[in-house]
């Protein structure tokens, strides 16, 4: 690593050299560019590594390295795109924002991701390292999973390894669940506000987005949702009973046996994404999965969450024939899923650390919970933080009524700090401005700072007079 | 590895053991378990973990081993679902058979991937190992691609690296080209025969699939393909013009113009599948792509066929507004590819072994294309191949008129030959049965005898009187 600076400043040095020279004209050696520059041969051949991934040049084992016009068509008139393409279907920009990396010097309290120093990298490096050794895991694998890794998953949650369909990211696994259970046009139920991706898959396979409204104990009524479902006529209910993102709520005990038997009575599947399964911070929920003899829980574990955001790995757990269902349209999605990364997932996840690490990444994130909830009691007033999560990585903050949530992320992203809008995580209008705020990624000082300023941009609000 | 063998031995012996132990009872320490059943501590530890993956067992660090009820729910009825799923979309099982691991002993003529001998396990294994060791490589990434790996596909394309999108292998960039820019219900034009999966993509689109027929001289007729469009309305013509799969045909380089300027007038996008770049046998063929201005082709390539399985990275090279409407789609699809696959892929086709790779696979491709193709007329006759592949992997060979592909199929697996029917390749009626016969997996003189099964078979095959 230490490496790289001057391995880039050379070929910062070298570039606009080949970017003159003739197409094809052979670079000095290897040993002449070290002499002539003054570096390691390490740092030269670092260097011409980074021209050749630009396409600059082209090196020929045994002959040298050589400039290569990088030959660009050129741009003639894509604008009838514009009406062969049809209108968008996906609107993206809210999810894109949330996808990109955190800004290098800002707060980062929009990500849900633990902190680069609180991931497994260990764990994960060894792994896929092992993974990268073994031929098996760099060949075809059953389409379906790695039968230990399948096993894994079941046992996880009390199914047979047949139950369980293994996917790249809960993402992937959401959109076959939609794509292959609806047909276009039909009626999704989600709970509102829910997870921007599910939206966005919703919207992928041309689905109505049927919201249910979540009540103040964290789940919906069980009437509302015998409406929404006769109505409607959805097939899926897409739901976060654990931990919601953004709400941080969970449905409580109770209410599973009711909301599953009004769901079964429509015969409507329940998606139970249990996205922070890892992180409970408190109690011990039980999966709606648990208590569904009859199939109606699809239930989604994502391993991505809390290992690394490389390690694409997640499993649909189902009972019945929606299995084979699913496999079908998970097989048209993208055939399966790379066996290095289900092999290295397996070791992480059967490894004496991975509960150490679980344990370890639950104590920092109630330290770090706590810290910011009285951040945000302390600045921003008790109403705004009306429950603390047991489960999760967010904060879901209340702005005053005359708050603007995407001006006010806009404006945190000017001062520094990454926070993350409510508005768009709705399916019916918005109960009030909110703002996700999370708590995993920043360190805690710089957190408590950061709330200050989102304090400060809530009180010098532009207010309408 | 060879440690392997003896973990597993004593995996079994502990397994009983466990089976019938009580729940959370702790087993003998790893020292203790070495003494008695007379093997090392890897050993003793290979077969724990091979327990823990089973979830018949939990290590504890600091605490030991215990044993764990797998705790299964008991099954009910599901067969609510099969009303409740809506009928099936996704034929997946020709599909599904292919992507099935060879069967140890039988002879695989049906691989669509290179020997695993001949893959190059030794480039990819380092790549993932040094990949594994970047922390860069672990965590979030561009949901577009890591920009060197995108500067990579644009120069092989001729392309700017804001033209590309980075997906999980050629499946799911198809999946989200199809769904991204068609409408259920809408049409798609596809060469008839073509690449099944390319099929199983548009059923889980909800599209039709409306044929052009390849001509003689390997591409469409301008004209049929003016009408196809005409007719059907499509936005979207898949083809893959170079080394088709399953026929080995490719489009004629003069054709190219005039075939693109008649989806052109239709604005209609054409997806070049360019899954065989790397397994150029003869000439040098020209992508569509490089003589389109006007954003017209989608240009898949795939890194996948020409590495290993594992290696699940492609890329779609566009122009114009459709990269964007894509790349929501894409992050609709799977939010992101894994930095770590990513990254290894850029280190291995920016070093100095893949272009020696990529020489030495096409050396042994050309043999043992060459001896298969000499094994196919000996044993079948000359009518049963009108066409040696420049390109690709397979051999599309025509049986009698009166034999049944599909059960031939099946005998030969049954006789120990593992080779592919065409019939469910073809969009429209088979014109005439045929088996796609592969020579990258299989040793000649093995896939010699399995041509002369196969031939065995057909002149055996039940006739009517």
């Amino acid at each position: 690593m230490n490496d790289d600076s001057s391995a880039r400043r050379l070929a910062d040095t070298l570039r606009s050299v080949v970017r003159t020279a003739p197409a094809g004209s052979r670079l000095p050696s290897s040993r002449a560019l070290a002499a002539e520059h003054g570096v390691g041969p390490v740092t030269v051949a670092t260097a011409l590594r980074l021209l050749a991934a630009e396409g600059l040049v082209e090196t020929r084992p045994g002959e040298g390295t050589f400039a290569r016009r990088a030959s660009t068509t050129p741009g003639g008139d894509t604008a009838w795109q514009l009406t062969a393409m049809g209108p968008a279907t996906v609107q993206a920009t809210a999810l894109g924002a949330l996808l990109r990396p955190p800004r290098p010097g800002s707060v980062p309290l929009s990500s849900g991701y633990l902190a680069p120093e609180h991931q497994p990298h260990h764990l994960v490096s060894q792994a896929l390292a092992r993974a990268a050794r073994r031929p098996a895991s760099l060949g075809r694998v059953d389409p379906t999973g790695l039968p230990e890794l399948r096993a894994w998953f079941a046992t996880e949650a009390g199914a047979r390894p047949d139950d369980v369909l293994v996917c790249a990211g809960t993402q992937a696994a959401l959109a076959t669940i939609l794509s292959s259970l609806c047909r276009p046009g039909d009626a999704v139920v989600m709970e509102s506000p829910t997870y921007l991706g599910a939206l966005a898959a919703a919207q992928a396979a041309g689905l109505r987005v049927v919201p249910v409204h979540r009540g103040p104990d964290g789940a919906p009524d069980p009437q509302d949702l015998d409406r929404a479902l006769q109505a409607s006529g959805a097939r899926v209910l897409y739901a976060q009973p654990h931990g919601a993102n953004p709400t941080g709520t969970s449905w409580p005990a109770r209410t599973h046996r009711e909301l599953l038997a009004v769901a079964r009575r429509h015969g409507c599947f329940v998606v139970e994404d249990d996205w922070a399964h890892d992180f409970v911070l408190a109690g011990s929920p039980r999966p709606l999965a648990a208590d569904d003899p009859d199939g109606t829980v699809l239930h989604l574990r994502s391993l991505t969450k809390s290992t690394v955001p490389a390690l694409r790995v997640a499993a649909v757990v189902g009972r019945g024939p929606v299995v084979a269902r699913l496999a079908a349209g998970r097989t048209a999605a993208d055939l399966y899923v790379s066996g290095v990364l289900q092999h290295a997932a397996l070791d992480v996840v059967t490894g004496p650390g991975w509960r150490r690490h679980v344990r370890s990444a639950r104590t920092l994130l109630i330290e770090r919970r706590d810290l910011l909830a009285a951040a945000v009691t302390r600045h921003l007033g008790a109403d705004a933080l009306t429950h603390v999560p047991d489960q999760g990585l967010h904060l879901w903050v209340r702005l005053p009524d005359d708050a603007d949530d995407l001006a006010l992320a806009a404006a945190a992203a000017t001062a520094g700090v990454d926070v993350t809008a409510g508005s768009p995580w709705w399916v019916s209008e918005p109960a009030g401005p909110h703002l996700r705020v999370s708590y995993s990624a920043a360190d805690p000082a710089e957190a408590a700072q950061g709330v200050e300023v989102l304090a400060g941009l809530v009180r010098d609000r532009p207010r309408t007079p």
